[in-house]
Order: C-alpha cells, then sequence, then structure tokens
C-alpha cells in the first residue's frame, strides 16, 4: 500500500504493513551539525497570536487563577465544538474546549476533585453532571477508596506514602502521536484491530481486559478522527505536508489531554520526526523557512497553554499545577549519527520567538557526541532564558535506544512501547524515624486519644535511652522498609488496577503498541536525610530525647560525621546501600501486569510536602524542615566544592534507580569560568 | 450480643457472632406431619388487594402488555418512592417502583435493549438515561459486543450457541434474604465489613476486585436500609415479628429487582425459615392463623407481580417473560426430620387463596420421607391447580445438604453459598450437523455470498454420498464437540466478566457468604434429536442428500433403529455417551473465576426457538420443528409406555450434569389410576 503522503520518503520496514515510526525516522531524517544562523524570527501572525495568550493569561492572573471552566460538559475527545484563538491566523489549531483558557471539567479521575477543583475557583459543577458520576458513573478516586484498606489509608494520613495518584490522573503515559501524521487513523484502527484477532484461545479475564481495552482504544481512534473533522481534517490518511503532520499530531496529543487530566501529560519525542516532513516540504518548495518556524511556533504555543483544574492539595504538591509537557530533543542515534537536526533547532528557538516559559518543558537528551554547535546553541538558550532540562542519553540509550522519550521530568520510556504506572513517593526518612520508634511519630496524632498514630505494626521500637547503636538500627530500619515496600507496592498495584478500571487512557494506549512493556515506577524521598542521619548514628553520637509518651521526638547529636555530598565513601555507600536495598525490597512483590518495577529518586518540589510531615531527624533537621529534592546532598551541607557533591550523586546505582535520579543544581555563572564578554 | 428480635429463639452458632440462617432453622423449626384441616381461607382486604391486581392486569393485557413504564428514573434500590397497591390494606408493602405494575428502567445490563423493550410497547427512554449510559456508562452488553470474537458473535448468529446471558441479566443468583430478618442490616454490614478486612497481603487483581465488590455489597445493604425506612421500616435490627420478618426478606428481595432484571430472579427457601416467626407468634397470641395467612398471601401477592420488561427476541426464548421467582419448599433435613412445617402448607394454599398462578414457581423438594398428609395435600393441591413444581431432594440432599433453593427451574445451590454463572445452551442436534458438514449448514447462509455461512474452523466433512458410516460420524461429532466446549465456555466466561464489570449483582452479593462456591452453569439442547440421529446412523442406513453447494441438507433414512425414551439401552447409551463426554470436553477449559463447571439438560420453552435453528436431522425431524425439551425424548418416539421412558430419562448421569436435568412429562389424571370420586 503506497499513500500520496509517503511520497517522496525512503520506504521500508515502516511502510510494509507495520507500525515502526522508529525504522521512518532512520531511514528519511537529515541529521544537522550547522549552527542556528538559518533561524528565522517570528511572524506577525505568531505575534498576534502570542499577544492574544499574554492577554488572556494576565486576564487569567487577574481572575486569581482560572478565567473560565466548564461546569456542564464533561470532557471527552469529542465533547468541544472546535475553539480558536484567533482562527484565521493560527497555522495549527485545537483547543481543550471550545474557547482559550477555558479549564475541562473531568471527572473520571474523581467527581469529588472536579468540584473541589471547580469550587475552589468560584465555579459549580452542575447537579446533573454530580449525578452521573455518582449514581450512573463510578470514578477513579470513589474504587480505589472503595477498595483500600484501612493500613494503606493510615500510610497515606501519616504521608509515609504521599503523592499517591489516587485522587488525580496517573498520567506519564505518552501516546506515540507521530504515528498519527506517519500512518493516518485508518491504518492504526487497522492494525488494532489485527491486534485484538490475536488475543484468541482461552478467555482468562486478562485476555477479556485486553480485548476490550483494544475495542476502547479503537473507539477513542474514531473519535479522534471525528474531533479533527471537527476543525476541517481529514485525518485518516497519513499526513502530506508537514502542516498536516504537526497539526494531526497534536490532535492525537490534543485528544489526550481532554480526555485525561494526568500529572504529566507528556508528548514523546517530535521534533526530528517532524523535520523530515518540513525538509520535504522545504525541498520540494512548499514553504520557507520562515513558514516551518511558524508551524513550529504555533504547535508549541497550543502546548504552552495546556490547561488542567486542579486541587489545592495537589498544586502544594507540585508547587503549582504544572502540565509536564514534555518535549523530548537530540541525543544520538545507535548507529553513531546524531539525532539533531534543523528542527531540534526551531523548537528550542520557540524560546526566543515566545520568550521562556516552563512548558512546554524542552528537555535535550545530551551526549558528548552531539553536534557541538548544537551544544553552543542549547548553552546559549539555556543562559538566555533558562528554560531547558538536560538529560543524559549516553546513560539511558544503552538500554532504551534511540526512540525513547521522557515522561513527566525523568522517566525514560520507549515511545509507543513502554509505559508506566505512576508510583510516586515512599519517605525513607520518616521511614528511619518510623523504625526507632516502632511505626509511629508525633506528625500524626490519633484525633480520638490524643497519642501518636500505630501506623506501621508495632515493631519493636528502641527503647534504650543510650547512645543509638548503629546496628540495631539498622535492623530495625531494614525491618520497616520490609513492610513499607510491601504496603507501597500493594497500594500501587491496587490504585493501578483501578485506573485502569475507571481512567483508562484510551487514546494514548491506542497509540502505544498493543504489547506494551509496563515500568512499576515507584519512588523514594529523603534519600539524604536519611542517609546523613545514618551516618550520624554511625560515626558521631546520637542520643534519643522522648516525650510524655516515651516516643523519640529529637535527638541530640554530638560530634561530627560524614555527610552525604562530599564524595565520602564512608557515607555515600550508606546511600547506595539504601538504594539498593528498598529497590530489592520493592522487587519481591507482585507488581500488577507483569509490569517491571523501577524506583527513582526525583522529587523536585515535593521535598517540600514531604519535609512538613516528617520530625526532627538524627542528622540534626529540624521537624517540618524541607527534605533535599532528589538525590540531593542535605541544603548547604556539600562543603566540597560542586564536583564533590556531584561525584557522591553519581554513586548512586542507575540499575537500582531506573526511572531516574534527579540532583537540583544551581549554580553562578562565574564559578564556570569567564563570561562570553 | 443478643437482640429483642431473638427472644424466645433456642440460640447456638447462628446467634454466637455468625451468619447461618441453617443452623437458626435446625434449633427452631417445628416439623408438621398434621394435614390441612388448620388452613384459613382470605382475608376481606386479600380479597380486595388481590382484585386490584385482577383488574391491573386485565387493564395491563388491554394496553398490550404494559400497563406503564419509567422512561426517566433508572432503577436502583433508592430510586423511586414508596408504591402501593392499598397502602391501609397491605400487611407487607414495596413495589418495584412508586406504582403497582409500573415496569421498571433497567439500562445496566444494556441500554439498547432498555430502548428496544420501552419502544416494543411504545414508550420512549428519555435522551437524558440514553447518553448517560452510551456516553458516561457502559452496559454489561456493551461491555461483551467489544470483546466478542469474530467466532463467538458467528457462533451466536448461528444459533449454535443460543440465549446467552449477552442482552440480559444472567440472573440465578439467590440471595440470601433471610439473613434481613434473622440479623438485620447492621449485623451483616458489619460481618461484611470483616470479611473485607480479611483480604490482605499481596494486592493481587483478583484481591482488589473482591474488595471493591464487598464495598459495593455494603452501599448495597445501606441503600437497602434507606429504601425501607421510605416505606417506614427500620430493618438495621433482627425483625421481632413474623410481620417484620416477612417485611424484611422480601425488602431484599424487593432490592434485588430493583436493581437487576435478570433472567431468573428466584428468592429462595423461606417458608420453613418464615415458620418459626409465625409459630413465636402464634405462641405469644400476637396473631391468630387467618392473619398468619394473610401475612403469606400478602407476600405471595407481591412476588406474583414483579415484572421487568424484556425484548421481544427474550419472550420468544423464554416463551413469554417469566421472572422465575422460584420459591422452595418442603425437602428432608440431613437428620432425617421433614423439613415440611405448617408455613409449607400456608404457601402451597395461597393457590387456593388467590387462585393458580405459574408466580411465584412454588417448588417441592420432595422426598419418599415427607409427611404423608403433606404429599396427599401437595397432589391434590397439583391436581386442582397445576401450579406446583416438584424437584427429587433425594437426589440432591447428599450434596447440596439441606438447605438448598432451586434457582429458575432446577439449578440447586445452597442458600447464600452458592451462586451459578447462568450459560444457556449448546445446541448438540445442530453441532451433529455441522459435523456432518464441517461447521456450516443451511440455516444461517452468508448475507453477502448467499452460501451457507463456515461457522466452525473448516473441519474435514463427510465427503462420501454412501450411507453414512457411525465410526467417521462420531469421529467427526467429536472433533465438532471439541470446538463447540471450547467456544462455549470462552464465551460464557468473557459474558461473565463482563457481568461482574458493569452489573455486578451488589445487593444479592450482600446476602452470600463473602466466599462463595461458584457454579459454570453450561447447558445442552437437541439432546434426544442428536442421540436417535446416531442411533439412526448406527442401526438403520441413513444416505445423505446433497443441495447444490454439496452440503448435506437432509438424510434418506431407511430401515428401524432404537429411539431414545423406550428404556433401550442401545441407544440410551449413546445418550449417556454424549452428556459424559460433552461434559468432559467442558471440564477441560478455564473457567472464569474457579468457578465449577456444571451442565444442564433442561430447556423448558426454548427448545422451539433452538429446532427453529436446527435443519433436517437424520432421525427424521424436519428441519425447524422443535427439538425436544430438556432431556425428553423426541415427541411422541416413546412408544413403550411412560415408565419405559422415564427409565430412558433416568439413565443419564446426574453427575455430569449437575445443573439439573428436566423432563417436561404430561400425564392425563385416568392413567394413573381412579380419581377422587
Amino acid at each position: 500500500m503506497m499513500y500520496k503522503g509517503w511520497e517522496g520518503f525512503n520506504l521500508g520496514k515502516w511502510s510494509n504493513d507495520e507500525v515502526n515510526v522508529r525504522d521512518f525516522i532512520q531511514r528519511n531524517y537529515t541529521p544537522y551539525d550547522g549552527d542556528d544562523s538559518f533561524l528565522e524570527g517570528p511572524t506577525e501572525a505568531t505575534k498576534k497570536l502570542w499577544d492574544i495568550i499574554l492577554d488572556l493569561s494576565k486576564k487569567e492572573r487577574e481572575a486569581g487563577g482560572v478565567l473560565k471552566a466548564d461546569t456542564e460538559i464533561v470532557s471527552t475527545i469529542t465533547s468541544h465544538a472546535p475553539g480558536y484563538l484567533d482562527k484565521d491566523l493560527e497555522k495549527i489549531v485545537g483547543l481543550q474546549t471550545d474557547e482559550p483558557f477555558k479549564r475541562s471539567l473531568q471527572p473520571f479521575g474523581g467527581i469529588k476533585m472536579a468540584t473541589q477543583a471547580a469550587e475552589m475557583y468560584g465555579y459549580q459543577v452542575s447537579d446533573e453532571v454530580k449525578t452521573i458520576f455518582t449514581k450512573y458513573r463510578k470514578t477513579h478516586n470513589d474504587g480505589v477508596f472503595d477498595a483500600y484498606t484501612p493500613e494503606m489509608r493510615l500510610a497515606r494520613t501519616a504521608h509515609i506514602l504521599t503523592g499517591l495518584p489516587d485522587t488525580y490522573g496517573r498520567g506519564r503515559i505518552v501516546g506515540d502521536y507521530r504515528r498519527l501524521a506517519l500512518y493516518g487513523v485508518d491504518y492504526l484502527i487497522r492494525h488494532k484491530e489485527l491486534d485484538k484477532s490475536l488475543i484468541d484461545g482461552e478467555m482468562f479475564p486478562d485476555k477479556v481486559r485486553d480485548r476490550e481495552e483494544i475495542a476502547e482504544q479503537i473507539k477513542a481512534l474514531k473519535a479522534l478522527k471525528e474531533m479533527a473533522a471537527s476543525y476541517g481534517f481529514d485525518i485518516s490518511e497519513p499526513a502530506k505536508t508537514a502542516q498536516e503532520a504537526i497539526q494531526a499530531l497534536y490532535f492525537g496529543y490534543l485528544a489526550a489531554v481532554k480526555d485525561q487530566n494526568g500529572a504529566a501529560m507528556s508528548i514523546g519525542r517530535n521534533s526530528t520526526f517532524l523535520d523530515i516532513y518540513i525538509e520535504r516540504d522545504l525541498r520540494k518548495g512548499l514553504i520557507t523557512e520562515k513558514e516551518a518556524q511558524e508551524l513550529i511556533d504555533h504547535f508549541i504555543m497550543k502546548l504552552r497553554i495546556v490547561k488542567f483544574m486542579r486541587i489545592q492539595s495537589y498544586n502544594e504538591l507540585f508547587s503549582g499545577d504544572p502540565t509536564w509537557v514534555t518535549e523530548t530533543i537530540g541525543g544520538m542515534g545507535v548507529d553513531g549519527r546524531s539525532l539533531v537536526t534543523k528542527n531540534s533547532f526551531r523548537v528550542l528557538h520557540t524560546l526566543v520567538n515566545l520568550g521562556p516559559a516552563p512548558e512546554p518543558n524542552l528537555t535535550v537528551l545530551w551526549s558528548k557526541n552531539l553536534p557541538e554547535n548544537f551544544k553552543k546553541f542549547c548553552a546559549r538558550i539555556s543562559i538566555e532564558t533558562s528554560s531547558i532540562q538536560y538529560e543524559s542519553d549516553d546513560l539511558m540509550r544503552p538500554d532504551m535506544g534511540d526512540d525513547y522519550c521522557i515522561a513527566c521530568c525523568v522517566s525514560s520510556m520507549r515511545q509507543g512501547k513502554d509505559m508506566q504506572f505512576f508510583g510516586a513517593r515512599a519517605n525513607l526518612a520518616k521511614c528511619l524515624l518510623y523504625a526507632i520508634n516502632g511505626g509511629a511519630d508525633i506528625v500524626t496524632m490519633d484525633k480520638k486519644t490524643g497519642k501518636p498514630l500505630q501506623v506501621s505494626p508495632k515493631f519493636a521500637p528502641i527503647t534504650s535511652n543510650e547512645p543509638l547503636n548503629y546496628d540495631e538500627v539498622i535492623e530495625k530500619y531494614t525491618t520497616m522498609m520490609e513492610w513499607l515496600a510491601g504496603l507501597y507496592v500493594n497500594t500501587l498495584n491496587l490504585i493501578h488496577y483501578m485506573h485502569d478500571k475507571y481512567a483508562y487512557e484510551a487514546i494514548e494506549m491506542a497509540l502505544h503498541d498493543s504489547k506494551v512493556t509496563r515500568y512499576f515506577a515507584t519512588g523514594i524521598a529523603g534519600l539524604s536525610c536519611a542517609v546523613d542521619s545514618l551516618s550520624a548514628i554511625k560515626y558521631a553520637k546520637v542520643t534519643p530525647i522522648r516525650n510524655e509518651f516515651g516516643l523519640v521526638v529529637d535527638y541530640k547529636t554530638e560530634g561530627d560525621f560524614p555527610k552525604y555530598g562530599n564524595n565520602d565513601d564512608r557515607v555515600d555507600e550508606i546511600a547506595v546501600w539504601l538504594v539498593k536495598t528498598f529497590m530489592n525490597m520493592i522487587k519481591k512483590h507482585y507488581t500488577y501486569r507483569e509490569s517491571i518495577p523501577t524506583m527513582s529518586i526525583l522529587t523536585i518540589t515535593s521535598n517540600v510536602v514531604y519535609g512538613k510531615k516528617t520530625g526532627n531527624t538524627p542528622d540534626g533537621r529540624r521537624a517540618g524542615e524541607p527534605l533535599a529534592p532528589g538525590a540531593n546532598p542535605m541544603h548547604g551541607r556539600d562543603t566540597n566544592g560542586a564536583l564533590a557533591s556531584l561525584e557522591s550523586v553519581a554513586k548512586l546505582p542507575f540499575d537500582y534507580s531506573r526511572d531516574g535520579i534527579s540532583n537540583t543544581f544551581s549554580i553562578t555563572p562565574e564559578s564556570l569560568g569567564k563570561d562570553e564578554d
């Protein structure tokens, strides 16, 4: 089968009745190692449109954070009539609702949250919608809370498990939106029908579920086609131009954000893919560079205004309401060629044309082998806009190949082939306090008795008032972590079962292979605090201080101790031990849908909230003070310089924290050497 | 814990923090071997109420079958305000909707069917309800058809699998409604909470599902309490009088029929249980026998007017729209005492007080040891009303104990301990034709090609035009049955997964133990036709006649052959072989939720529809003619007398057809001897 949209492309496996975007890219992309001199500024249309957005943004801030909110129409792929910023000027169209900045109503994850979020901004969800989603349509949140065990609820209340995706969409699933441009919807439906037909034989529940899910995916693809048609686009066949390609790709993403209010709605790795279409158009003389940049600017503009209604506690956890529209750029091919194209430049150049912005989260896959010109360009844009995120392609490529993308901030997944069950975090600093106290702390009191709440089973606490013995603490910590790991995994098993049941991501999964690899993404918080506390116990003298219930509520720490973040093996080894130990404990348990357990050390903002719920720690940190973000050393303790700090972090074993390690690292330009002048 | 409602009862295991109705019955019931002379006629109130019903029935017939239908309010346990026939006269209250004879709207099984059923009688389901059940709330029917394989659809279209519960509620689940009277709702909720807490540990999907189901059960119990309260009854505690006991029990059943439009909504084994309450009231002088009979009459009256909206094809299959409100009466205890009480008489006596009626389906568990007086009474009421069904308690008691009931017509289950996944039927007569033709027949033509539809995989057909060879036919029949059994089981696996997912019977299962035994109830149709056909092939000369496609469409049968139903082992052994063989093939497969496969031979009316879809058979039966019902010999072929006919049926192995064997047997009174005069 040959499509008009494929003319001018090198054919191959991808065009031979397969869905294989990587093969298409590899056969067709044009690596670029030149500089940024080809780039064009914004067109008049771009400026006007951006002004409309700036104006709406201002009005939104003045209105208290939300300009308009839907309270009647439940958001689905086809729920809304087309919406525009300025129909005549927009090269890439499509809004989440029928008006820009009008937030959609998304109750499938939970009607309570949808209602609360609306009320927070002075809106009332209609009684009809409330009735439907309480009497007839159960939500993810209701399912989870129906099934939670008391222990799970308690761990949640006590914030030893925090940020669990039980009141919000799990997100972290990245559809391969490129497939829409390359193949068109009909081709994808045909392949999904084939995949469905392959699930046959003994009808175990898993097979019935899988067949139903593919049926839902096909319905979502049909709905997507319908939505595109409402904007005047037929996306049933492969895109014939760059504009059509970007438009089809964006419609897919738009369908996803209409369908899901996920914690991270990342978009994938699209720039180099799209470059192929732009190159073809440029070759044919269909567009100019100015027009190419305009398409990209308009596309990025749309990604910047993706918005959700979120509740207060969500905003606190994430320090705002990020959408994590992560676009992954650059990286190297496994054949040694760089995957940087002119379009990698164009996408980053939107930070100049439209000005800096946190979204989309432009993420460069960094390799020492990237073209020098691109490296320099990235550095300059970083300096000018502080809006680029970098991740190590050299670290991830060996396992992930060269067509993976980043979901949210650091989670790598092969596009259309991997997905993730997002798992938020277990607080290992608080777990250490539980180990010492036998599963209770002063942060969570029982409202009825006024006494500390017993959260874990009542393991033997440390009863002596002598300075803490390291071996005894480690033994108790191990017991407590075993409990926590089990509870954590089981809580996530339950959450993701319900998410699949009540808020299945049909359109996103329609843009995945039907047989995907699932990652079961656990995470830890408070690493450095726990590690320094253990170091203090081992190398200094830490005497527990008890309150009236005999509970250890503080520590008298005498003498110095090595601190994580100084490239000191004595303590860094404790960090390595802790990461490996907890990850191994996670691995012992059943994980939902044959998922592969992973772990991350990557709080970026939520460490603040986690710290609030963590008492005084043996390392001298006061109750309520923030934990360090991700794998960072505790603030101010990495006194041996930046390199030593980075060396400590670098010792953490990636194999045991495959979902990513984050290190928030600020540096003044001066410390890196002289500036440009 | 001692409740006021338990005063005067012998306590025991049942009252010792257990849910154990059988133990309560055994310790408290009063066997009765007297005659029917104590029985009372209807009260004035009873007569007036029954007149209201007769009047409404007449109006209903005049209106074309449905008097009123809800098109706006979706039926749930609490959806409707109280409804009455005549509030002042009714001793037992509660209607499915707010008015008698107003049919409820039950779309959870399928919005299409609910809409069709309404339209059949000139009603239009509201657009709002249609929207909710297409856009937001998926139904059982939609789930099934999303997941069906093409082969399943084909087998369904070809009617080799027929009557599958994919367009209607599966029913066949009998709540132990007695628990409501004996324990009250709060006690049951407490026990369900305990049961839920026991599902802990590694959270496999099954456990999450089980926890959620119990959560739904608890919600249903709370809703039931609310519904009862709307009628002015507090059913949170044990019933204190017979009236309260009957009322609480009936509210439970009413909740079930408000929640589910199941193919058989049987009520259980209640008469002897209720006798205990009536005896207590009589002892205390709280009521007279006249009043006791009035309570039972009013209760039975309510069961007679249970109605559902059903579609044409359902009515055709079941020859009407039976509700199968089966009430199981009598039987023997495992300790040798009869379970017949005065109330067994009272319940049957409603057939006199109110006149004969097909519903509730009063079913006597017959034992040779039943009290003579009761046997005589049953015989007399049978003669007078033709409204009693009999089943062999002696056959079932060894496995089922003495607290089982009958669901629908013959399926036995221990009340509150067993449930059944209803499976309709596989047509073994048609399967034989498929065996001969390699999986196609002339009944189902491909609309596109005009040729016979290939339904099974294309197994080798019989190609010779010589008389059929028995061994060759058996070999091909075995292959075809293997295919059919696998497809049948898998189709049911899929259907019941979806029923659990989209139309879970929360209130009925709330009145079961949380750990129940599940039966996977398959069934066969066309037994005698298939057996006689095989006999003809074996003992006579059967020559195939082919049509223009080479398909065998008829048979020339020369010579005589033994026919099933004449106590002739030569053919009866074929019947035994067939039953055992197909049941063993069923057993090879995975069955949903660790269910135990069973088989029934029990079509009662649907054999007519099955026959319509079955071509000419080698036994001489013409295409379209009815198959025999259940395990019956083919009509008119049992020429050796009634006893020989019954002997043939009795040879069928109950162990291989545990869900029941039906034999529809009419006999003129004269053939049994002299009449009363």
